[in-house]
């Protein structure tokens, strides 16, 4: 007789071959029976796009020994519907997006393929997490998260969480034993300053890079920055009731002419 | 000597052709200046996706008379940032994204290209309004909608809006004198049931195109859906921050034992 294991979904935005979704993978099979489906290449930056204008794929592919794989031409969105209805044929026990190589801290989260996928889940009533490690590199450890990324993925597995909600966790890119812990924080208020990197193509026509500086504007100790800049993981809860619910009242005095 | 008009920087997600922006530029041009940036082909469902793996174009482009017009390769969002780095090298009065064909009512509002550009804005402290029409059809007839476009535009600029906060406007597709006002609403909770109609391409390969049935679980009179049902415009103001608040502290009872 075996005990019943939980499914868990996992998916990213790196793409299927990234580092950060095989250390996820890792520490998923620890948990439960897992599922990837993941796109099959990069799609840093697609925010909650969901592919209407074309078809997309879906093909089974060798992953990590009993680990059931897919791959997907979508997005992370895109990945997450198709997994539920084509091969789950139901919602899964948890979704995990990432790692991302890359923080998705503050105002991150609405540009983040990784979060979005997280947040297709939430909508779902999946109980969802997006984890993000604080460096770029393909080369990045990803040693350190893994106790934390299993932590927390165990607590939601055990109470659930608040309705509406998903987690977006972000791990300082630190070494083993620098990390103080975990903190429940607030999204700081913070942008990209962007700055495009205009250049010539050979046919002598211009063609811009997205670059930019990140600006917190947030003093809060309360704040994910605050927590990732001293050492702590970070774990904001995210609702996808976008209602400024505070503003309703201030518009209701508007008097309109139509 | 002229009076000073406001600077008005338009944009969409169904492109710069489509008829639901050069509505929306054509009452723009009786409320100020007006320079429109728009993806120069259609960017439904493209959320907050900005483009980081590829460079950009950017190309002027004939419009309509009096009215600067660039096109961009890029997403609804790649073109607020372009137009504020690149062309205005300022922020404009007031950022309007639409008319779009179709409405981005209640969950909506996270897949669509239309408010992630309207949302760009407001993360930059623009006054950002983003408009969308019930009605699919690149024929739909975009004249009643006009004057509501008017008068919350025209509202905005006299008032300003709260604090990182930005409006979600949804016009219900009703004959002119059909429409009964304006609701301030909250966004309804409702979702995509997702289906995939799987195909098989002619080398034999499945694919899948992405369908949905739209489900409303919500029965409040303070919706967004309930005020379009019932033949209101909807004006939801929406935020960016995207923390549940309300959960940190039942987050804050769990034990993390790590």
């Amino acid at each position: 007789m075996t005990s019943k294991r939980p499914t868990i979904l996992v998916t990213n935005d790196d793409g299927i071959t990234a580092p950060g979704i095989q250390a996820l993978v890792e520490v998923m099979k620890e948990i439960g029976e897992v599922v990837v489906v993941a796109p099959d290449s990069p799609q840093s930056g697609m925010g909650h796009a969901i592919t209407i204008n074309h078809p997309l794929r879906l093909d089974k592919v060798e992953y990590h020994g009993e680990v059931l794989g897919y791959q997907s031409s979508g997005t992370p969105v895109d990945c997450v519907k198709l997994a539920i209805d084509k091969i789950l044929h139901r919602k899964p026990d948890l979704l995990v997006s990432g790692i991302n190589h890359g923080s998705n801290s503050s105002i991150n989260v609405i540009y983040s393929g990784t979060m979005s996928a997280a947040m297709e889940g939430g909508i779902e009533g999946i109980p969802s997490i997006g984890f993000s490690l604080g460096h770029y590199s393909m080369d990045a450890d990803f040693g350190p998260s893994k106790k934390y990324v299993k932590e927390i993925s165990e607590m939601v597995l055990k109470h659930g969480l608040p309705d509406d909600t998903l987690l977006n966790v972000n791990i300082p890119y630190l070494k083993k034993g620098e990390i103080k812990g975990i903190k429940v924080c607030r999204q700081a208020i913070a942008k990209w300053q962007e700055e495009f990197d205009e250049r010539m193509d050979p046919n002598r026509r211009k063609y811009y890079w997205l670059t930019g500086k990140f600006e917190n504007f947030d003093n809060g100790e309360d704040t994910d920055e605050w927590a990732l800049a001293n050492g702590y993981v970070s774990v904001v809860p995210v609702q996808f009731d976008f209602t400024a619910h505070h503003a309703i009242s201030h518009l209701n005095k508007w008097k309109f002419n139509v």
